[in-house]
């Protein structure tokens, strides 16, 4: 199995729409901060200016099944798992439980993301190779 | 095959991010958007306050693959179609395009929402039947 | 008196919180949004990329007073008017109603909007001169 | 001088626009996080559902004056101060820096918040008393 992640977050107010419950599209948002957060600690960069380019990792795919709604109020504990590392992109998985002890699942999401190469003058926006020692970061070598 | 209904809207500065690109969690929203003005256009309600009780339609899935970026000073086409109707239920497909004929494909997204009863008080959160003559008006009868 | 411009648009059930009501954040966000839509309709231009280099329109100040909440469903008519403009800046006025004759004021704004060169690979961030005719512009000449 | 409570974040990806800076939006976000953590920590309601009544703290004036951007990749350290307590408001100051020894003032905001009653079912937005002790948390006594 691939490299682990786990962080902690409250929810905010902002995060909650007139249902009484966070809005579904925040999951998205923290999972993305999750990756980024993880791929920081291995030493993997997560945005990079060369010039006019501008390196980051676009999603290719993102999805999440909702099982149980969150709330103000409550501190969800994210964990992150690395489930395929391709030539250049990652694909991961994400659980989101409440953090409390025996919590049941919240949500559980998946993403792709890739290693892109963006010029902001022509709009060419392409995957790009894996700068050296990325992959082995990511293996946890 | 169901319904479809279409849309079109204007990206704003505040959906992008600083890979100058549209953030992937607006297409989510968007996505939403889209199915309550569908549900709206038919006659299903789509939030209903009956006391302290809070009827609408929280999402159990929801997904996107992401082909092309689209950003600030496009405008993107949403198509969404019916494709099932469960007993408490709705599962729907999603393309965005910018709205240029010929435009390729920019995403393609898929959603799952249940006609939820919420109880702010107690928490309860679970699904309802859908009201008399939901159905009919999600088949397009 | 400056120029004016008025624009329309529908709440979005992801632009309300738990309160039941549009969660005050937005109401920048639609200033923002209509100022920038004010620009584009007199030829002014709302970002432009030079190499690395990017030009636009950041917020000095900005500032709302709230009257009256809207809503999921409602449509809002926003009004924004020219108050002042600066060497390098501009100040706005904006008004915010529900889209019905007769509505009262449900929020009023203001905001200064700086012209600023941005380089994002030495992170100087400054205003810029007004490049030629954007005065005469902004001024309805 | 009243009650200051301080708390830090990390900027998130999802934050930034494309002019690779925050979008000020956030800081309308961050300042009501700051205020309802602050009002949490002295033990002062901020939110209550009874029945189908909402009570919380919906923003009456909301300001900002923006010195020097954010970026992700910053941590921020948010400073907020109780300017004033009124019969059924509160206003408050806030200043946000880098977190860093000696950082200049990145901004600096003010809002006032309303203790208030919201029924869903027919649309009543009213500011409510205070309720027994409330005034002497907020006081610090």
């Amino acid at each position: 199995m691939g490299l682990e992640f786990e962080t902690t977050r409250a929810i905010e107010f902002s995060e909650t729409d007139m249902a009484g419950i966070v809005h579904f599209s925040n999951f998205f948002r923290w999972m993305e901060t999750a990756e980024l957060q993880f791929l920081n600690s291995i030493g993997v960069p997560v945005v990079k200016q060369d010039g006019e380019i501008f390196y980051g990792w676009p999603r290719q795919k993102a999805s999440f099944d909702f099982k149980i709604p969150v709330r103000f109020g409550d501190v969800i504990r994210l964990k992150l798992i690395v489930k395929e590392i391709r030539i250049r992109s990652v694909r991961y998985g994400v659980t989101i439980r409440i953090d409390k002890p025996g919590a049941p699942l919240a949500a559980r999401g998946e993403m792709t993301t890739v290693w892109t190469r963006i010029n902001p003058n022509n709009g060419t926006v392409e995957s790009a190779p894996f700068p050296e020692g990325m992959i082995e970061r990511l293996n946890g070598d």
